[in-house]
């Protein structure tokens, strides 16, 4: 018989559901659904403007991804409501709301529908900066240990910073919520009735370092009404990854179509599942997630601390130290230049050629040589997360000349985000956390065979692109199917059901070597830069910001 | 009764030819010729194909400005032949090539005809690097005086490099050749018949200092052939600029229409005759030519040996120090931006409202505030002229992030030209020269309005901007009154013929304090780049030689 489990993530601008046999990992059927308010940047629903460095989600978009896929990709499928075993939930993370006691979004209600702090803080909401740095100061001036495992900074887009923010900003909000929930554990709750917390979330997202959350006396240095906000605030009982919140509620599985014999595995963070989604399934081998920005995660048997990078026991995978590591800007550095800089005459022989500008650019890019430009650029457009953790660094473009073409610049742009990885996979290294293979998933492991090469020349390795763009909702899968029990292990899960096929772009020694020369540079200058030896950047960001 | 002068302006692409009353400086007509065989870069006439960085011109194109020009501009004005008392030349420089002892340049005779080096080697022939490298590095050795007074460095665009690097390649050219003559001293032959050497010529690109040449010590020093090399091939009398090198020959005369009592003037650099046109008689004032590149010359009346520059005595004004720095690249950032980085909805919108794409650029771009695009770039692009005489430096943009627009990054590069011009002027004052007063000239004085007040903020001066676009034309016809006896001083014919009007633009002091901190954190990155503290642009230039 055959059993199937469905792997739902949660992005940020649409959900995706799959459906997956168990057996082989293969994905029968897929739907994806838009939320229909979008990234709420700008207003809300009731028309109430938003400050700047805002970024909302509206929870009911979520529970319409649910009602919207599921039922589709069961009967695009044609398999029996009965045979699916079991539904895993990834969201993008940090992305937090206050609900009531009974898991009811405090936005649903309408005395706080016109209050924004009512809503999902999405991921990237950075109004919360000024919370997240004062945190790291209380953490610094007390010598909070669990620091280092966050690489030595509270980052703004974890739960604690917003929450902090919603006190200060929105008390009335702050009390009356039971619950400061990542949505990912919501929407578990909402499938299984019983709130919980994931470990992977709890680590990741709530600084829960080596069992424990930070102490009720850091808590009260950052803000009296603070000493219990843990208990308070996210009393939850927190399950580990791969294991089962609950089973279906006869009431949702009505609503999706599905019976209430279907397990609902813990959720996980999206970037976290792709890791069983590529076949990782131990220490040694790190995935890559290239997309917009890229995430770069590789387990670990032993604790290390990883400057700039985040360190969580359990958080990727049972009884291993989870590393991960992060560039703010990848595929927006190209969206970037694509947006801005690319002249009507590309787009003219990009149009006659109907091919999009990416692969018109990639082509005469791809034409170059390493170093032929004589370009450098520091990947920074958008700060720096790993290894830095500096979010005041700008980036750069130095070697240019009256012969530099737009190609030039694209390449330049592509060798700056490998450098970037390569200094963040050289102090996983360094630090004692192995990388011997390499997968990569995300958009441009897809669609841009120029930047896997150079990713493979500049990092000495060979790259193993994965094919599927379903990584996330593969792993949600994969976690299902151990929580609905058909396999004893997760590494029998992972074995069974990881994507098999694979590209392999290979390390060109020749390129390599010249990579290895401008490389060299790129880790001088980004010493020279990020380490405040030069203070330009943060001086004309401080002049940006006075006049 | 009304006496006229002509001047003669040769360019880059073409030749411009104005008649001017000598009583007042106005212009009453003028004429464009361009070179029939534009810039040689690829291949000679008979296609040979030219090696990298070789720009030659053709002689016979001078010939057929002076001929389709002069006749042109007489009868537009309707003057009489003969009520025409003098001409003037003026060329780029150094712009040099061989001729027979009778004149003739060797490339017009069929045995030469496919010899590159029989050609004017033009300015901007770049292939002379390394016989430049050579001499400086002689000179060094030697401890030569006048190294000093040409920035610390021969530039492979001066004359006797090009002439060196003949003597290695060509020797039979470099044997068959007279003289190797600037052409502006060729054109002042064929039009009164003798021939000789401006001293403006003399002191800029032939290291004429002090009153003698470099010895023949030191030309042996660099090969035993150049022993004699300035009694062999430039062994001609040295004319003071402003005088008379004698009078039109009847041959010539016929030719282009006016009578033999037509005194010819000793010819000049395209840029130091736009200082008399702008009505510069003295020390304190400074002209800065801003085209494609930019020329900032000053007087002074004792020596001063300033980083980068130059210093000739009697180059610009009789008995002044002439001094002159430069910027390899201006107005070339702008069409480096224009041709290669504009999107095409940028083009869109200045097409619909009929403006050109510098106008919708600088609108946008003018529309910002100092320091408000946190971008900060070095306008190296095509290497440093002054104060850092290096063609191994490259430009750079820093501060970008994802923001970032195409017109900051247009503002960005002009600020980084008026940065460039500010360390000029403050070396120039550093080292005894004084700048008290700033005129403009130049294709972006008379185009960009936003350019103008960048300056002025970023230099705290009022810039007066001159509206003539035949600045150096008007600067050889000055000097062909003086020679014509139209007066007896130069400063009465500067001060009776200069361009009259101008448009100031005063300095913002708000902006001015703003642009004192950026311009602070360029001169650091000046030094951390230029000055060898960071090699990075050397060694990408390097990694590129040998990719």
């Amino acid at each position: 018989m055959k059993q199937y489990c469905i792997g739902v993530d949660f992005g940020t601008l649409s959900g995706r559901a799959i459906l997956v046999d168990t057996s082989n990992g293969a994905i029968l059927s897929s739907a994806v659904w838009e939320y229909a308010h979008g990234v709420m940047e700008h207003s809300l629903p009731c028309g109430k403007p938003l400050p700047a460095e805002w970024a909302l989600h509206h929870p009911a978009d979520y529970l319409e991804v649910l009602e919207h896929t599921i039922p589709r990709i069961v009967k695009a499928a044609k398999v029996r409501a009965e045979d699916v075993v079991g539904i895993g939930i990834d969201c993008t993370a940090s992305s937090v709301l206050p609900v009531t006691k009974d898991g009811t979004p405090l936005c649903f209600l309408p005395e706080y529908e016109a209050e924004p702090h009512a809503y999902i803080h999405l991921w990237k909401h950075h109004a919360a900066q000024q919370y997240a740095d004062r945190m790291t100061e209380t953490a610094l001036a007390r010598g909070e240990k669990w620091l280092a495992a966050y690489g030595g900074k509270v980052s703004c887009e974890g739960a604690l910073p917003k929450l902090l923010q919603m006190l200060e900003e929105a008390p009335q909000v702050y009390a009356a919520a039971a619950y400061w929930m990542e949505a990912t554990d919501w929407l578990v709750w909402q499938l299984c009735g019983k709130p919980t917390m994931s470990s992977c979330c709890a680590g990741y997202k709530y600084l829960y370092y080596d069992g424990t959350f930070p102490s009720e006396d850091y808590f009260s240095a950052l803000d009296s009404r603070l000493a219990h906000v843990i208990r308070d605030k996210c009393g939850l009982p927190i399950l580990p990854i791969y294991s089962r919140a609950g089973m279906l509620t006869q009431r949702m599985g009505h609503r999706l179509g599905l019976t209430s014999a279907t397990a609902v595995a813990v959720g996980m963070i999206d970037a976290h599942a792709c890791l069983p989604a590529a076949g990782i399934a131990g220490p040694g081998e790190m995935v890559m997630i290239l997309g917009t920005s890229a995430c770069l995660m590789a387990c670990g048997e032993h604790e290390h601390s990883i400057p700039g990078c985040y360190a969580v026991k359990d958080g990727m995978l049972p009884g291993y130290w989870g590393y991960e590591g992060g560039q703010n800007s990848v595929g927006d550095l190209f969206a970037w230049m694509l947006n801005n800089f690319v002249p009507a005459s590309f787009q003219q022989s990009a149009g006659d050629r109907h091919i999009s500008m990416h692969e018109y650019l990639s082509e005469l890019a791809e034409a170059k040589r390493p170093g032929e430009s004589g370009l450098l650029a520091l990947d920074w457009f958008n700060g720096n997360r790993s290894v830095l953790m500096d979010s005041g660094l700008t980036g750069m473009i130095l070697g240019l000349t009256l012969q530099t073409k737009p190609e030039d610049i694209y390449r330049a742009l592509a060798e700056s985000a490998a450098y970037g990885a390569r200094m963040i996979i050289e102090t996983f290294r360094k630090n004692g956390v192995n990388v011997d293979k390499l997968l990569v998933t995300g958009g441009i492991s897809r669609k841009n065979r120029m930047m896997m090469q150079i990713y493979a020349d500049v990092l000495h390795m060979p790259i193993r692109a994965l094919p599927s763009s379903h990584g996330s909702a593969l792993g949600s899968a994969i976690a299902a199917a151990v929580a609905a029990g058909c396999y004893d292990t997760v590494e029998q899960s992972i074995e069974h059901m990881a994507v098999k096929e694979d590209k392999v772009y290979d390390p060109d020694s020749e390129n390599s070597r010249i990579y290895d020369q401008l490389y060299q540079l790129y880790a001088r200058l980004y010493g020279h830069y990020g380490k405040d030896h030069c203070s330009a950047m943060k001086e004309l960001i401080d002049i940006k910001r006075r006049v």
